[in-house]
């Protein structure tokens, strides 16, 4: 049961056999708050893989399925059948599932980035869902307390205008070749699973999207530099990006699979006309906040400052005691089960879209375009 | 379902009502790992309240009970009946329920400190569990990955023999007289359901298990000052103590409920003939070693150290993406079902156990009197 | 007497009258390891100005000038005169002094950037000293202990074949339009005074320096984006730039006098393909450097890694002692005391010099026509 | 010339020989702020020495002595003879040369402890300068700005009445047995030098004193741990301290020279009723200040908040600029200048005086009396 006495949703899973990482982070998130229980996969594609994946999750046989048009075909068929489904595949397998269970009137958590292609994202935007089917996609560090909080913050103008964003995702898990053998490694950096994007798209999406989430701006323009350092490697594992917003805000945006020393290392800065704020995802029980000409200050998760109802809602436990990657994750589960069960009308507007999945592959598509034009400033409406 | 595939473990919870902290995270640690259902609680003494904290959280009517002894008697009767109990009542409700339930064949998991008085821990020590129902102390703060991980180092001889300890825990909380009404502060500054200690039972205990676990070291005697702070408070609300360790080591433990500033700032440091090392809970995802005459390293919590495997397997998520106090917690819970299915043999030494209750209550009842006796330095044997 | 015995170096100084906050810096770099001891000064244009504030650090009425001129032809006369001179007025007042002293055969000590045209650094770098007179820019950051520690790394290549370099010098002093009675804020405003360039020249240029200095590597181009955030401001507050450097590196530059919770966060950091090194000014005792699949180590000035002999000549103090900005300042005097007299062969390498100084000036106008041109990619070797 | 136009004190030396660390610190302080001209010393009793080390920094061959009775001597009677002398020997050779100065009307710069034995300390306090000359004790981290703000924050009340304080100093740099040919560490490591106190005396003073001049708080008594770790080592190298403070206040003080992985840990942490205090000493430019309810505040040296006279006039440079060591150091140099010069007499009351120095010798000798007593509570006024 969740906490709040409501019955568990039952969820389904497309993705995630067993070694899968995101799976089981999904996995994970969906229990968190006791809102969902897992009752049906497709784990695989490969029927033996999937079985076995199924088997080692305690699913009962009969809902271990090979495709998700079976699963999707059959569920809905079934009076206990999932309500919703978590789409964890690589991304050239998110529009196929996604459309299907939303034309059978299954809710869809769906990872990101949306798709490979911008027409695919394009085309799963316009579909009609079956029975108000909802859409939520993971772009899961929206849902760090702080991150919540920060946005509250710039729209009550404590910042001011915003005039200059810093947003970066360094790692360094493809400093080398990745080995064939690393699945997690294999399909990001392969166009035909990955799409145009490599590090853009797989990290570069979740910067751009954290500093859309916490400033509000809209994206002007984009200048882009996209290297691949790593000889072979066919997408870029390296990315700089000059943005402009509407409005006349300056931001850069800098993700890198090959900076030696960083494990995930997702910041941003924000800095207004009054106030500017600080914020890391490796250490995200805290964020700095400085008003000009005052000391800078340390907000922490559930410490001293009430935060507004947007950024407190998802505090679990005092500061001090720190929250991490997966209560964020399950942040997002927890209130898209609020949307499904009617109850999140406060909480829709922060839960990531439709629309912000076809605006990231926009922001892939046009930096590509860009790089390719040697850094000319591109629009994410001319791609 | 757990992530192995293994069928859910029935638990009930004695403690726990609606508005209770630490009811609800042992619900959430419960969760995490799929490896337990709540299907029954006492959650409160109170009817009604019991009544309504019972259908908040989704319990059958008929599962719900308004005492554990009626729970221990009902559900051990019962086909379906609960495995295991969580005990998150205030200290002075902890023996009984604990001793109802092992007696009950129930395995128990049980707040810390063990409970109200020394005699009590020894009583419950002694007593024969039906079914070899087993019992856990959530000394949660030892299911911190990089806390096991500084445990195997000390083991394996990298610190040398180990010369000084550091352990502290300052919060903030109780700096001002609590106000009547608040749940958390009034039982935790009353004798009647704290026991003898304050600040040193309710933290104290915590920074010397940590100490315990993580060196290995046992404990000559203590040297202790106590001291209520506030006007009108009954127990301490600040710790002093020396600690001698068996061997030669020195320490010092200091807990405070009244160090402005203070979240929960549990840091623990360890120096050996050969190496120190550092660790904080507020960022637990870090830690730092510093070898003899060479550059401070900091390890991360899955990241470029390969850790020995009583610290990886409990590491979920790769480095970078923070873990917290709730998946610390849900380790415990987690490597406990692995002993209740006799799947846990490996991790059985790595559990809180009744001997380190019994040891806390030693170490807080040598303390009282230590600081009596204006810090004389007192085993834990003579208490 | 310089700690070494040798006799201290007679200096002058244009510009530093009281109140002036470089000058002050200039003299206490001077005094700090005994190797100056100023004797002459054109403190100000102004002749009041200029003789309070002779009298007011103790020079002898006869050597206090009110013109640059005057100063270098008397001082070169006086058996006893400067062999010497500092230039730490506004940036349009640095060819007419430094022109005139090296021509007199007196050492110049010269601020940055060099000039404000980079007509005039390219007719400094053309002139012939007299009687071998030496020049040194004090980009004072390079004085650093563990900068030069980076750049021994880099070189050793310990870090591999650089990749990516991240280079930024925030501050937030300018966030409000400056007040017109603040000398600091209004030449470092005025076009006139200050060249082409605003924050680029002011903070930008030493960001350029600090990451051709640690990394050696030559720049291919730029692609800039300078911004005036504050109304009526005519020069850049805001600076974001991409570089492209030979061999295929690539990196960002972000300079901002509008980042409000900044003061002088000037931070680099480096990748290669073996490992990554991260430095920061506000807190110079410390660098980070991780090869790839190892843990994080901190070094620390004058630690336990036991640094290059470039790196530890200037280390003062032991490890945990913190030496700053007034330390690495005064290593850029102490060192060029060494070329004055003839025992600097080791350092003269490491001193910023009249080239550094015109491409600083060609970094600044590059960046300045890239901005005007949309940012299009723009070569130092272009302007 | 010092800063403010007046002429240089002639300092003399007594110690400080090729290769001495703190004589070398003590030359750098004195120059910083261009208050006082090395012009003699005895810097060696070795005659050979004392004549090439005073050769190295370029004194007279005639002001180059072997004792310093024959420099007391010489030097009161030359018309430009020394007004001031640094006193940087071995803490056994404090009081003789202490004396000797004082009483040839030389003002006396020490090193701390004041002296080697407390009967020695006591005479020094009792003997009757002539000329009236002054005293200085260099307990140098007194010189930090912040530690000056926070003296001054403490007093205005900002804290409220004082409750703990936690003050530590970990080094490692005598975690093995001292090399013999290690100077530093060969005098500190013997009685006869040292006086009865190892850790204690070098580096336990400091951070007593430290706590003190902070809170302000007198001490009523001490219960301490001092443990000599290192085989064969004669004095304490690990120092474990609770104290008493009248009025209620009670506090921790730890000194290690055995706590590997640090270098020169100095931290100091103040808790009132009403707010919170944390500095540390190898990152002296910040400090956390917490009120009550509040979030976390950052204050930097020279930063936002404007200090109080007290603690701003000796900020050099800007926050964001780091100061160090070396600049508190010179702090205390250019104070006591002011008060020889008949300026200082807002200073004069935070200038480590003779009765602190006698304090200091008190709380080792009382350290080391209630450590010998098993930690018996021991009064400073019962040594």
């Amino acid at each position: 049961m969740a906490e709040n006495g409501a019955p568990r949703i039952r969820l389904g899973m497309v993705g995630g056999g067993t070694g899968a990482f995101i799976g089981y982070v999904h996995r994970v998130a969906a229990r968190i708050d006791g809102d969902y229980e897992l009752v049906a996969g497709a784990l695989s594609s490969n029927a033996a893989t999937a079985l076995e994946s199924g088997k080692n999750i305690g699913l009962a046989e009969d809902r271990i399925y090979t495709s998700y048009e079976e699963m999707a075909a059959k569920e809905s068929a079934r009076k206990d059948g999932i309500q919703a489904v978590s789409i964890v595949t690589p991304n050239h397998v998110h529009f196929g599932p996604a459309k299907a269970f939303l034309e059978a009137g299954i809710h869809v958590i769906c990872d990101k980035p949306l798709t490979s292609t911008l027409d695919d994202a394009r085309a799963l935007a316009a579909i009609k869902p079956k029975k108000g089917a909802k859409f939520l996609l993971t772009h899961n560090y929206t849902g760090y307390p702080l991150v919540r909080q920060a946005r509250e913050l710039v729209k009550s103008g404590a910042l001011g205008k915003i005039r200059v964003v810093q947003v970066e995702y360094p790692q360094d898990w493809l400093t080398n070749a990745a080995d064939p053998g690393n699945k997690q490694a294999s399909w990001r950096t392969d166009p035909k699973r990955s799409g145009a994007g490599g590090a853009i798209g797989d990290i570069g999406t979740h910067a751009y999207n954290l500093a859309r989430f916490i400033t509000g701006l809209k994206t002007e323009a984009v200048s882009a530099e996209l290297t691949s350092f790593v000889k072979g490697r066919k997408l870029d594992d390296d990315v700089q990006i000059k943005l402009r917003f509407q409005g006349g805000a300056k931001g850069m945006l800098w993700a890198s699979q090959v900076a030696v020393g960083s494990e995930n290392g997702l910041q941003l800065r924000v800095y207004g006309e009054k106030a500017g704020l600080e914020w890391r995802q490796d250490n995200p029980n805290y964020m700095w906040i400085t008003e000009f000409g005052k000391p800078k200050q340390l907000l922490t998760r559930g410490g001293a400052i009430s935060a507004p109802p947007a950024a407190s809602m998802n505090v679990r436990i005092p500061g001090g005691h720190p929250e991490g990657y997966l209560e964020a994750f399950a942040t997002l589960y927890s209130q898209f089960a609020q949307v499904i069960r009617g109850e999140g009308k406060d909480v829709a507007g922060l839960l990531p879209s439709l629309a912000d999945g076809v605006e990231g592959m926009e922001f892939i598509m046009a930096s590509v375009a860009s790089s390719k034009a040697d850094g000319k400033w591109t629009k994410l409406s001319e791609v």
